[in-house]
């Protein structure tokens, strides 16, 4: 699991040689700890003419402690850009985007951020907006290409009505929670979001489900949801023992043996949440998972049906049998786990494709159908991430898929599981239909 | 232009190191010829239980002279492996594909096509329908990234109601028209679609402008819609002179000299359309565009503002315009020119990727409004395309861009220009709304 070239790149020496021959240059990335102020720095927030975001989003800026400016300062080295794009009705007003990021463009900190609200391009006024709307997309995912050393830059949609929803999703992104996350395109839909008491600990008196939690990914999800508040149920097959106990021990929470592909497996798991003192679940992390590579020409029939069985028939189960008997209490979250193998698709895993992209269908057509019960379901779409499957890769595979990114490096299970809390936020309340990479702006995609 | 390591990959001696050596294997790709059969080999059909659409194709290609074989047999070479995927209500029946691809992944000629056709997962029944029609993303790019030697594959989602209007799409993706084309998402809605008198020239009658026209894709697109039939108006700023003549000539069309971004070029346009004897244009590509690199740090306002003025600001007038005018004739075809930039980012460019995801948005935006009027609007995205301005790369970009693709190998213009000439086909009447990247499949996504 250990990236020894960023370690050495980040050495003392390493930093002359890695600088002297042009190697990629993986910085270390900021990684929010518990207690961490938003941002280590002045933000500078900016508007084109007549938008409807920059007013209240400086004033939550400014109540979380941030120091905002709104005009920059040569010399001065700003935490993070964010720009007010709502008031770009045409093409030609684009230009409001240059004349803000041209003078500032070096002026950020390392492991800086970019922030571009938008409207929608389907709510807006016609299509004139709507193109120029569209068009943020260019910008962000081009800067997040150039600006480097760590700096994350997305493209966040906010639905007419839904100014004041954006808090969750701007302290995710202005924080260390979104490090691996760069070049994605955030849709806020209208309405309200209640903040938690504590932004520090969101989740607190929520009961979260994590499948898959014995290890990796998952073990970061359930540590995560635990540190953000929520009381965490742990759930791996029953092969996996101690290292669930493990798990469910450290976040407090508790350990649930179950195999999901089991025909009675959605069953057994109701009867558990409905026995339970809480009558029901806030929080559904589907993350179980599996991989059986092959190319489709020497792939048995076994592979195919046990990846699409775990990765994506188990969650409609579990999903469609909580959803009806009302185990998913109203605020609910469900969150699929993708990856980039289902946006791309990928040579040798036709069977794990395909399921991911599933996901993604699960997610997008399920979220009108819950957003009439308060209930939101998105989904993570991990790209290169270092836990022990990477780790056994083959080095070719591996070092490109770490380094073929904005950030030079693999992320962290802890960099998927933030992106979840995120979802899982009350703050996240009209988010949904949402897949959100955690890549590090990785090249690859469709 | 030249590739010249395709060109020794594919001489004797070339073949014999490139296996050898495990190098990049660029296969000479199958591209149409006038009088070309559709495939040069059988076609294998299948499809899961309760598809609606393999009874159809199964006519169409059998009337387009096509050898069409309803189960495989071992030991036989076929031209293409066509899935009808419409059945599948569950990720349990994806199980159908598996079945129908494993047997026969050998047994494709080389340039062979993989098309598989299913339900848009937004006209699905029930989100287990949609998830599971949604999930055929993940195989069908998968197996464009699997089977190489040229294989395109690709998925059409063909909406209830749009079963009569498949056939232009087949044959541009079984021909060698759509080389260059692998790994896209098609869309064709629901109505029908009016056959050609002639399949091999589709276009006669019709009255075509292409912008940018002088040289490279825009020349490329000029020839070929003459080759189907069109009439063309050949554009181009005035100071490409003789070029742009050329064109005009070998197209035996009309050369018109104006430059797009003067204040009064859409009327003086719109002018000489309603003085024709055509009284307006029924296929317009907006291909004019230029790029001034620079990263956003170092950019000047002009390079911003000619970029955006030149690839965006002016189709959009243009449009506005002509459609205002009715100057676009019912059945008439927009096509805009967007960029693997648009869609991905890109470093350098955060003009250009700004203006080529903004003709997304237009093409997005425009095409619901256009329906009314019986016209479609959908765009092409290039990747790396063997150009004038490709072979002016930094070698080690250009190898990159070249290689890093399901087909290791850069596009040719005419590759781009079928892709057009199947949008303008009176074929595709069903067909809007979509942007077909023209890329090989490239690595380089979103």
């Amino acid at each position: 699991m250990a990236d020894r070239y960023a370690n050495f790149a980040n050495s003392g020496l390493g930093r002359t040689v890695v600088k002297r021959l042009g190697l990629p240059d993986p910085p270390r990335l900021r990684r929010y700890r518990p207690g961490d102020p938003l941002v280590s720095g002045p933000v500078l927030l900016g508007a084109a003419p007549g938008g409807r975001l920059s007013g209240e989003v400086g004033k939550l800026l400014e109540s979380a402690g941030v120091t905002v400016a709104e005009s920059g300062a040569a010399g001065t080295k700003y935490a993070a850009l964010v720009f007010d794009a709502t008031g770009i009705g045409d093409s030609e007003q684009l230009r409001a985007l240059f004349d803000f990021f041209q003078p500032y463009a070096r002026s950020l900190t390392g492991c800086g951020r970019v922030i571009v609200l938008g409207t929608p391009p389907e709510a807006a006024a016609g299509p004139r907006e709507a193109t120029a709307q569209r068009s943020l997309e260019g910008l962000t995912r081009s800067i997040g290409k150039e600006f480097g050393r760590g700096t994350t830059s997305q493209l966040v949609y906010v639905a007419p009505g839904g100014e004041q929803a954006v808090e969750s999703t701007l302290r995710f992104l202005l924080s260390g929670r979104s490090a691996y996350v760069s070049g994605q395109v955030i849709r806020i839909g209208a309405g309200s979001a209640s903040a938690p008491a504590d932004w520090d600990k969101p989740l607190d008196g929520k009961l979260a489900l994590v499948t898959g939690a014995a290890r990796g990914i998952g073990a970061a999800i359930a540590a995560t949801l635990a540190r953000d508040g929520a009381e965490v149920i742990a759930l791996d097959v029953p092969g996996a023992g101690d290292a669930l106990a493990d798990v469910a021990n450290k976040a407090r929470g508790r350990a649930l043996q179950l195999d999901l592909t089991a025909a009675d497996a959605a069953e057994r798991l109701a009867g558990y949440l409905s026995a339970g003192p809480h009558a029901g679940v806030d929080i559904v992390v589907h993350n179980a998972g599996i991989t059986r590579d092959k190319t489709i020409a020497r792939m048995d029939a076994s592979r195919w049906d046990s990846v699409i069985g775990v990765n994506l028939t188990a969650p409609e189960r579990v999903n469609d049998l909580l959803l009806e008997r009302g185990l998913v209490t109203p605020g609910g979250r469900i969150v699929g786990v993708a990856s980039i193998a289902g946006i791309a698709g990928n040579r040798g895993q036709t069977n794990y494709a395909t399921s991911k992209a599933g996901v993604i269908g699960l997610v997008q057509s399920t979220a009108p159908i819950l957003a009439a019960k308060d209930i939101t379901i998105n989904a993570v779409a991990p790209g290169f991430i270092e836990t022990a499957m990477t780790a056994k890769m083959p080095i070719g595979l591996r070092e490109a898929g770490r380094r073929l990114n904005s950030m030079s490096q693999g992320g962290l299970p802890i960099d998927v599981a933030e992106t979840i809390a995120w979802f899982a936020s009350p703050g996240s309340a009209t988010i949904t239909g949402n897949v959100v990479r955690v890549c590090g702006q990785s090249l690859l995609g469709a």
